[in-house]
């Protein structure tokens, strides 16, 4: 074994740098034997240099993050900064000096993926990420290492813990978004400003990784559509009960029939109680994979956090080291498929409309036609009615989405239509 | 890209086997551009040679599986002919003359993976074995390689499809042992002679190679306790519901608290329904995965079947190519912690006890004073009773297998006990 020890330099000692740190001094010895060399933490970058950080050697730390990585001895960056920059710089000039990087930035993978994936491949280093999806659940590497042989066509997943800790309480005590939404930020599961979570932007990143790797084509953060859940309301979830179903907020990464394109997509959506994903409570993550081969696969676990988020992170860690001390470099961006990503109106699947319409003879059939003039087959229509008003609530077969958003349009013009009370997709089925 | 193919010598060409081939085949762009070099199918070895192997060019079948391996120009040797012999000698043959092995083969490598993983090494080769543990769902390489940074501390799952569809039939219909197990022998789930799993042999296979990775210590099949799931019951099942449970075989590789040994068994438990485990229906396998950092993982997934365990091939496959153009070699066998395994009898556990007993004042008394006598706390106890007969149901709080073993002694000789009807562990909690 090598007594010289690699050299980490972490970037970020926030909730999860503070615990990638304290795990690597409290598990040293069991690193250095599965690295086969010990490591060292050689340098902290962080904004706040006087905050006390326990357990870290104030020696180390500097708010020079630039410095720290251009050191040269360095032979693993940690970023856990998070955002575009300065983690980006870092991370390329990390390359540019010999270190290989491990990452937890979705953001940035899903933003500029190829272009650091290209840096590390010049610098012959690693680029390891597997805490950027889905906290502490193994994803990235059964993704890229394990179904390595086989053919994945979808998948589909719960990958944003406080919109599902939002959901789960909507679903579970028939509150509102709002309110369940205070409970959230009450109990520290939302942020004070939850935009990126209940917005989608957090999933949609996650989405254009995993599709990403899933299909061997780069899928940026822009090729993903996104669609928030801050408009699901209390009767959504009456509704999907009514359906035999639940209501989460998915990203659905998936290969189009034909094989020649490939779609991502981040929405809520109502998927039946018997599916997997349905009974994933609180803030828990958990993502869905159908293969030619593996059939139906499923990883589950914390999606957040600082513990399970480091145990990622030091997963990577001891990954990157070992292909240090044995010259190699693990697998890196495969983008040879080069499939086009298709935008939303290509997505088919079903889905589940309300309508406000008059109470009166006829509509039904005009409804219907409006539905079967723009080739969306109607599986089953429930209408109930009192006062001269009544609501119709239709759920289609499969249907392209520009097809089901044609159709929406027309119903609007139609005068016995009072409104469109919800639209939402129907999945895993 | 290197044009010169790397060559897979193929032993076995069962259902599994012959899947491998079929993908390596359909497949091969895609294999191609993931290892960066094409792999060609050099030769397969069987046992009938004259049955008609469709899209295998007969020119490459060979009943001479010894001389395949011993060609020198075989880069992969992938090994789906089970059992200890001649798989064994054929690994090691494999990589005297300079072949890496992907194996399936769990009864081997629970037996014999130390001095497999130590050829490997001597060697300079490659041995990955991710199908030899439930199927295509990935778990030896999230195991070794994403949770290396993490501590394990228990690995819990259903690693035997046949068991858990009997089980599942059990539960759903209210079938007894015998017409759930003649169900799934009509339907291809269960062999003419069950006896690998039903009595666990399987199980405790999975089990000795899922807890020598999760503890980094060398764990044999003989060091797994093993119970069959043979004697569980209509009766049991009911008893189970009573308790918010179901029963499943389970595979539970445990540290001990102190974390200064290891302990690995196999046997029918009672789960409480909330627990994930409770909801793996049918022929399905799930792990479920405590580390002190991530938390609670689990993956789940097909666990036997010939296109799924050829998906795990395919990824050790594409793997195993990547190491060989690299020159490097990935995670051998880590046991570096050699923590000690100790008998069932250290054990901690909850157990639910069944005694038929006569109906008469001072029973539950003396039946209470037994366990105390034996260190063991009782948490429920139930008593139903009609004509002189009763029985009682205890549940325990956690208590070692060796003082429940000791308790029962002492019940059977109570003349106020006539008989213990059923013990089962109670597990997930």
């Amino acid at each position: 074994m090598r007594t010289r020890p690699l050299k980490v330099a972490l970037l970020g000692c926030g909730v999860v740098g503070s615990e990638v740190a304290r795990i690597m001094t409290t598990h040293a010895d069991d690193l250095t034997a599965r690295i086969g060399a010990p490591v060292e933490l050689a340098g902290v970058a962080v904004r706040r240099p006087d905050r006390v950080r326990e357990g870290i050697d104030p020696s180390l730390v500097t708010t020079d993050a630039t410095a720290l990585v251009k050191r040269g001895d360095i032979d693993v960056v940690v970023e856990v900064i998070g955002g575009i920059e300065p983690a980006r710089t870092l991370i390329t000039t990390a390359f540019e000096h010999g270190a290989s990087v491990v990452s937890a930035n979705k953001a940035l993978l899903a933003q500029d993926g190829a272009a650091l994936h290209a840096a590390a491949e010049e610098h012959g280093r690693d680029l390891y990420y597997e805490a950027a999806v889905a906290g502490a659940i193994p994803l990235i590497r059964p993704l890229r290492e394990s179904l390595a042989g086989d053919k994945i066509n979808r998948v589909m997943g719960i990958v944003n813990g406080t919109t599902n800790f939002i959901l789960d309480k909507m679903d579970s005590t028939g509150a509102g978004y709002q309110e369940a939404l205070d409970e959230a930020t009450a109990l520290g599961y939302a942020e004070a400003d939850p935009t990126a979570d209940v917005e989608g932007f957090d999933a949609a990143a996650k989405a254009a990784i995993l599709a990403g790797i899933a299909f061997h084509t780069r899928v940026r953060f822009d090729d993903v559509y996104r669609e928030g859940m801050t408009e699901v309301t209390a009767a959504d979830f009456a509704s999907a009960k009514e359906m035999g179903c639940t209501i989460k907020l998915l990203a659905i990464c998936e290969r189009a029939e034909d094989g020649g394109s490939v779609t991502a997509r981040v929405h809520p959506a109502m998927i039946p109680l018997s599916h997997p994903l349905a009974s994933v409570r609180g803030a828990y993550n958990a993502v869905f994979v159908e293969s030619d081969a593996a059939g139906q696969l499923m990883f589950y676990g914390p999606g957040a956090g600082g513990s399970p988020t480091a145990s990622a992170v030091l997963g990577d860690l001891v990954a990157v080291c070992r292909n240090r001390l044995s010259g190699a470099t693990g697998p890196g961006e495969s983008a040879y498929a080069a499939l086009p990503v298709s935008p939303m109106g290509d997505v088919v699947t079903r889905y589940h409309i309300s309508l406000d319409v008059a109470d009166k003879p006829g509509v039904l059939a005009q409804v219907a036609t409006v539905f079967a003039e723009h080739g969306v087959s109607i599986d089953t229509v429930r209408q109930q009615g009192k006062d001269g008003e009544a609501s119709l609530v239709v759920v289609t077969h499969r249907a392209s989405d520009a097809a089901l958003t044609g159709t929406v349009e027309a119903l609007r013009k139609l005068d016995t239509v009072r409104g469109v009370a919800s639209i939402m997709r129907v999945e895993g089925e």
